[in-house]
C-alpha cells in the first residue's frame, strides 16, 4: 500500500457531485473518490481548518477515542465493489505495552469505515491514510502532465474537468500507466 | 432534568433553518433546536431509520464506542450560552466491575457534544436523552392546546410557524408556563 494525501476537492459539474483527489505520494497518480455533500463541507472545513467554538462530529470521535487511551495508527482505502470503496480505522490500544505486544497481545483494532471519515479524521488528526495497490492500479489516474510545485497542480485542478478525465480514463485505460509493479511501502500490518 | 424525544423536525422558513423539536417526557413542553443542514439531513435519517450500506459517521462513532467495552449511559443537553446550547455523553466503562465502583472507581466519562450528535446517537442508540431542568424552565414552550395523540401533534406541526412561535415566546415569556417547580428525574450523576 501507499500513502496518500489530498489534493483537491472539486465538483464533478456533470452528476454535481463532490470529488476529492487523493495524490499517491511519490508517484504522479490520483485517486478520485466521489463524495456526498455533506461529507464534502465537513472536508472542506478540515481542509481549510476553519475554527470552531463547538466540536464537529469527526472531533468528538477524536475525543471519544482520545479519552480511551486509543491513538488512530492509520486509515487504509483497501477495495472496492460495485464502485464503493472500502476503508478501515486502524486504531492502537495505548494500554497494551510494547513488551506486552511483542508476547503476541495485539493492540491493533481494525473497524470499517467509509473512505470520506477517515479522510476527515486524517485531516484532523495528522494519522496517514493509506490505499492498497489494488485499487492505485485500477481506479488511479496517472497524470504525466502535472509539474512537481504546487503551483501547477493548483492549475492544473482549476483546468480540471472531473467528468472528461473520468470517461477518458473508462475509454482509454491503456492512456494511463499501470502502477501495479511498483515497489510496495512497507506493509506493517 | 427530564427525558426528552424527538418530536419533530422542521424548518424555521424564515432563517431556512431546519430546528429539532423535542418532546418532555410527561410535560406539554416542547424545547426547539435550531440546527445545521447537515446536521438536519443526518437526523432524517435516523428519525427514519433509512438503511445505508456502509456505516455513517455516527454508526462509526458507536461502533468504535462498542468495540472499546462502552456503554453510552445517557446525553445530557446542559445549559445555554450566548444562543448556544451545550451538551456531553456520559459513557460508562464496563472494565470497571459493580464491586470496583462502589469502591470509588469512578466507571463514567463524560465527553463535550453538540446536542445534534447526541440527539443523532440517542436515536441511532436508545440511549436517553436528558434536558437540564433551567434549561426547560428558560427555552421551552409549553402547548398547552396540543391533544395527547400522536394525530394531533402531526397536525400541530404541519400547522407550525416556528419563527412566529419563537417571536411570541421572546416578546410574551409569560404567556408561557414556567416548568422551573416541577419534579426532578432522578440524577443518577
Amino acid at each position: 500500500m501507499k500513502k496518500a494525501v489530498v489534493k483537491a476537492l472539486v465538483l464533478d459539474k456533470v452528476s454535481n457531485t463532490p470529488v476529492v483527489l487523493l495524490g499517491i505520494e511519490n508517484t504522479k497518480k490520483i485517486l478520485p473518490i466521489w463524495i456526498g455533500a455533506c461529507e464534502a463541507s465537513v472536508m472542506a472545513i478540515a481542509i481549510e481548518r476553519v475554527p470552531f467554538e463547538r466540536p464537529l462530529t469527526h472531533d468528538l470521535m477524536i475525543r471519544i477515542i482520545d479519552e480511551l487511551s486509543l491513538k488512530i495508527e492509520r486509515f487504509v482505502i483497501h477495495s472496492i465493489k460495485d464502485n464503493v470503496f472500502y476503508a478501515k480505522i486502524v486504531l492502537r490500544d495505548l494500554t497494551v505495552s510494547e513488551q506486552e505486544a511483542s508476547e503476541g497481545v495485539n493492540p491493533f483494532i481494525e473497524i470499517d469505515a467509509r473512505p470520506s471519515d477517515c479522510i476527515i479524521l486524517s485531516l484532523k488528526t495528522g494519522a496517514p491514510l493509506y490505499v492498497a495497490n489494488e485499487i492505485i492500479a485500477t481506479e488511479a489516474i496517472t497524470l504525466e502532465e502535472i509539474g512537481e510545485s504546487e503551483e501547477e497542480f493548483k492549475k492544473f485542478v482549476e483546468d480540471l474537468d472531473i467528468s472528461e478525465f473520468k470517461k477518458l480514463l473508462n475509454e482509454h485505460p491503456e492512456k494511463f500507466e499501470d502502477s501495479s509493479n511498483e515497489p510496495d511501502e512497507p506493509n506493517d500490518e
